[in-house]
């Protein structure tokens, strides 16, 4: 399937489109122009060398007169599997570690203070097939499992901010998160954010595995700026952007997971519109590629028994509070997309607009609990 | 200004893009393709004669067992202001009474239930002038003003609902709102819907006017279904759009001005998101022109005097809970939209996708609680 996926909408526009249309286009679409980050000769060939596409953009705000300018660059990495979804466990772990090692060292070429990998990076996406086993065996302890050592490795080699979204297991108590470990640019694990919302549509079988997260709306203060992980199907809850950014987030990362055939048209619009709403900077991350499984499974859907859950369309963003956003990385092939931001641009968006102060809350605190009530009774008017 | 003003992006798409690429691109950025509807030849001959835009669409949904398809038709009008702004005031509502009529009647042809209008649709936008005179003499009784009393005929005549959004003056207190009326089809005036967020930004001066709404999230249940009118910057409120709709909405009108240089990237987005994250539609309505106003004024952006708002770019547009959105009307040219959807569309899509289920909402009524108090302790880890 991925060989005749259609590579990118940006594209396409750019192939076509005369000027000046195309800008009239693009402004309607994608907001003020995104510029173009000049990245460094070495990270460009690395990148093509690794057969990874990289592209760099980078978001301004106005130089105000008390408050220096905050500039800092996130990378945001998308990628296949690496080996057969049926290789060994630890060979399959160990090639997504291999893989995500070299992009990372690319990312730090670039400047990257904060980098972000897709929702359970080191493993297939395997909760289509509803099978416990070999699949839960990718979980790890978020403290202290494998993979956190070697994001601490990453993070400290490179004073890069790690986060690593993961299948989770609490050893305690035997139970499986889906997590996303938050790892300081000083190699100590800052903590971690579990998906808030858990869906049950097609071959999003999660709820069979994992309940929905109890860590709240945790902001995470880093050297360069204060960060909230809202997990794949977190990003179609508004209150779950909302409530992150009110309790301090600048940067909102989305590592995601999602197929073409359910949610495409949905992807450019639900983190640009939180990062709209929230006058903050939201990062949305899917993988890539299609994933075969040995055994078949069903999908709920009267269709016959199949081995894959489609493709996978990548197309990770950067959307700003000022309602641009970034070009979409590739919907086919591995990419990072490093974004300079300057985080004062959240601030000045929200004295423009002023959504906090014009939002009411206090009123919508009280009307939403009343609402959640059994006995509820909506506001309804009959002739 | 409007003469050089870019006509749609939709129109510039389906002029350069070779097939199969538009196909593609059409449903990453508009989802499932909208069908158009057949209408009547008498009612586009007189949108032909009277000079404004008939387009139709039709969302479909699935046949059930136990329900029958609920399809209803929606009209959508957006249009310039009739005469010039400094012409006496009772002859630009008499003016534009006359320019609905004529649009109304054509609706009617197509067999539309439910209409609404362009947000405060009998006068000017003059909120940029921070003027009072003569602007307040355009405000009316919701209940019993000449404009109101103008729809109830339109209603009773076409067996129509009838959305109206007008400047209202509440008599007893002389207090001024901005306000939709809904007039049922049977003539009754069923209630109305204030205004609940209001701007301060760029010359959206309208705090100056008219403060927040006091009428909360009411749901009107009409013959059609369930409606609920969302005016204009309440479109950035996600909160907004999500307590209609748990107070039943269905179908969530967005009577609208604004202007392109400020916010038209995020036009596309945000109703839409909407639509998808509520399940339900919503309905996008802008006005269209440059209107000038006799008197200079400022726009507290450091730039001269001027005498006009910047251009209102209509594109109304309706977005249905699957994440599809109709293409929008001109940016340039009065506009009718008429469009059928089965409401049933809205249920379906809850039971695929479940996000009343899986919001976590009594959370969120407990953490936004806590949230607004003056004293609240965000949750921030730091190292």
């Amino acid at each position: 399937m991925s060989a005749c996926e259609f590579e990118s909408l940006e594209k396409s526009l750019e192939s076509h489109l005369p000027e000046p249309e195309l800008t009239e286009v693009k402004r309607i679409l994608f907001g003020k122009e995104t510029k173009k980050l000049d990245l460094p000769p070495c990270a460009v060939e690395a990148a093509s060398e690794r057969d990874f596409e990289l592209k760099g953009y980078r978001f301004e705000a106005t130089q105000e007169q008390l408050r220096p300018a905050r500039k800092i660059r996130v990378g945001l990495i998308q990628h296949h599997v690496v080996l057969p979804t049926d290789a060994p466990v630890i060979d399959q772990i160990n090639g997504m570690h291999n893989r995500i090692g070299e992009m990372v060292e690319v990312a730090a070429m670039c400047g990257v203070n904060i980098v972000c990998f897709q929702e359970t990076w080191t493993m297939p996406f395997a909760f289509c097939t509803r099978e416990k086993e070999p699949w839960t065996e990718f979980a790890e302890s978020a403290e202290e499992g494998n993979t956190t050592r070697f994001c601490q490795e990453l993070a400290k080699k490179y004073n890069m901010v790690v986060v690593s979204p993961i299948l989770e297991r609490e050893e305690l108590h035997n139970t499986l998160w889906n997590t996303a470990v938050v790892i300081s640019n000083s190699g100590n694990v800052l903590g971690k954010s579990r998906k808030n919302h858990i869906p049950r549509i097609g071959d999003f079988n999660e709820s069979t595995y994992y309940m929905e997260g109890d860590t709240g709306h945790t902001v995470f203060q880093t050297q360069f700026g204060k960060i909230a992980v809202n997990i794949c199907y977190g990003r179609h809850h508004p209150l779950n952007w909302f409530m992150y950014s009110m309790n301090g987030a600048e940067i909102i990362f989305n590592p995601s997971a999602t197929v073409g055939a359910l949610s495409e048209p949905m992807w450019p619009i639900e983190a640009r519109n939180a990062a709209i709403a929230n006058h903050c900077f939201t990062c949305a991350i899917n993988r890539v590629g299609t994933e075969n499984f040995k055994n078949e499974f069903t999908s709920g859907d009267g269709k016959k028994a199949h081995h894959d859950f489609g493709h996978f369309y990548g197309s990770s963003y950067v959307a700003a509070p000022d309602g641009s956003r970034t070009p979409g990385l590739s919907r086919t092939r591995d990419g990072l997309l490093v974004v300079e931001m300057d985080l004062n641009l959240n601030r000045q968006l929200s004295d423009k607009w002023s959504f906090k102060m014009t939002g009411r809350y206090a009123e919508y605190a009280e009307e939403l609990t009343k609402a959640v009530r059994h006995d509820f009774k909506p506001n309804i008017v009959k002739e």
